[in-house]
């Protein structure tokens, strides 16, 4: 018998379609629900098999759902979730799968409509591919997705999200919304940020002279630029932080260079081959 | 018959153990030197089949040479060419694999003794691991070589050094030292700071929480630090600006990120998408 009865995604961009496709692959629920504005996209979910049915309408699709996952851009996730429990059976479990939490939660608020319940969830997953073309199965096999209680959130609800998590295969870690906003600007975020304004400085007629080591710096620069804008939106006091230490060792190493001071551009050099190899490939 | 006789190659890491490995793969010299300052090192690369003799001695080791290939750091190299000037015999051809070329040859000069002839070379290949255990024969394949021959340079000689590259499988553009100074700092040496100053930048208590992002932008921060810290300040001067160049778009983002301006935001995220999307993978 299934763990669920039924299960309603809200998006099926790359993120939900795979998770539908993880749960329908495990027979984790007797239904998955597809919710969706264009047309395309849910049709091309259910051709890949993520999903039983489809809706444009949220009311419609999460009628019957005992657990709602909103895989959305950050920006729409919020009114979602207050959509989605006024319109579920009472009691409804609901997480996401954005990439910020603490806007994210205030602006939920404490209580929602008939008993519904929010754990929000970010899964370190991805590519940079996206639609439900991209979808796979496996896209959270052995993948950590950090959960974010609040101190008020029922420790049954975090146990169930933790739980559903573990059941497509990943690992669970939990974290306060804050804590996840400033780890994730730093490891992220700020990485994106960095990885675009590097392409965006990169003079266009020499783009035929790059080497693997720009390819690698740059790569998550072709990520979603619009989803992206959100996330950095979304993280904006933590990103600003992490940029302002970024900014930090950047000057100490333009001021080496400029004072040829190789001494202290070493000791910069070192300390980041250093934290990288401390990580591995 | 082999297209050269002794070809003598002065440090036998990845990039002169490869090259080593080409030649004899493709059999284009009746007889490899290699020359190196430890022990161990030319015996691996005897072992790997990179040289058919080794020796500690510049001197000795190219003195019947016709083209002598130097794959030592950047600060090496001025000075091992007048040496090898001085005791190859006359008229030798000497190239050299280092990653700057304007303070190289400024630093070399007009005229070498015995008629040698210079031709700065530098191949775009490379990997993250060193030394001539790691060595491949086709590590110059489709490879693109920039040579950089000055306004003086014998055109038979630049001709001889682009025929030497092609001969090894790879890809020939010439450019002026200066032109080819420029176009590195802003496609690959400021990239290496960037990915080294974002490692360090990066709270060590976190590092378990990284991500693919994290991972790719930084990966080149792995490599060997006193190599890039030799490359950064032998093209200190067109570092800064491409540096001066990147920070004004990062001070751009950050402005933006702090009026909260989504618009220019994300502007600065599609500039480099487009970018990064022009390039491919």
């Amino acid at each position: 018998m299934p763990k669920y009865d039924t299960v309603a995604i809200v998006g099926v961009g790359l993120m939900g379609a795979s998770l539908g496709l993880a749960l329908r692959d495990r027979k984790l629920a007797a239904r998955v629900v597809g919710i969706g504005r264009t047309a395309k996209t849910l049709r091309t979910a259910r051709e890949r098999g993520a999903i039983d049915d489809s809706t444009s309408s949220l009311a419609r699709g999460v009628k019957s759902a005992e657990l709602v996952v909103i895989c959305t851009p950050v920006e729409q996730i919020a009114s979602q979730v207050r959509e989605v429990a006024a319109s579920a059976p009472p009691g409804v479990l609901i997480t996401d799968t954005g990439s910020t939490k603490e806007a994210l939660v205030a602006a939920i608020g404490d209580e929602l409509a008939r008993g519904a319940v929010f754990v929000g969830s970010h899964p370190l997953a991805g590519s940079e591919k996206s639609g439900p073309a991209h979808a796979r199965g496996d896209l959270y096999d052995g993948r950590l997705v950090i959960i974010t209680p609040r101190s008020q959130t029922p420790v049954t609800a975090s146990q169930a999200i933790a739980e559903f998590w573990r059941a497509v295969g990943a690992e669970v870690k939990e974290m306060s919304p804050r804590e996840h906003d400033a780890v994730m600007a730093a490891t992220s975020h700020v990485p994106h940020a960095i990885a675009s304004v590097l392409a965006a400085a990169t003079p266009a007629q020499w783009l035929d002279l790059v080497g693997s080591g720009w390819l690698d710096t740059t790569r998550i620069a072709a990520g979603d630029a619009e989803l992206w804008r959100q996330i950095l939106l979304a993280n904006r006091d933590h990103s600003l932080r992490a940029l302002a230490k970024f900014g930090k060792v950047l000057s100490a190493l333009r001021r080496a260079l400029k004072d040829r001071d190789g001494e202290s551009l070493g000791r910069i050099l070192e300390a980041g081959k250093q934290i990288r190899d401390a990580v591995g490939s």
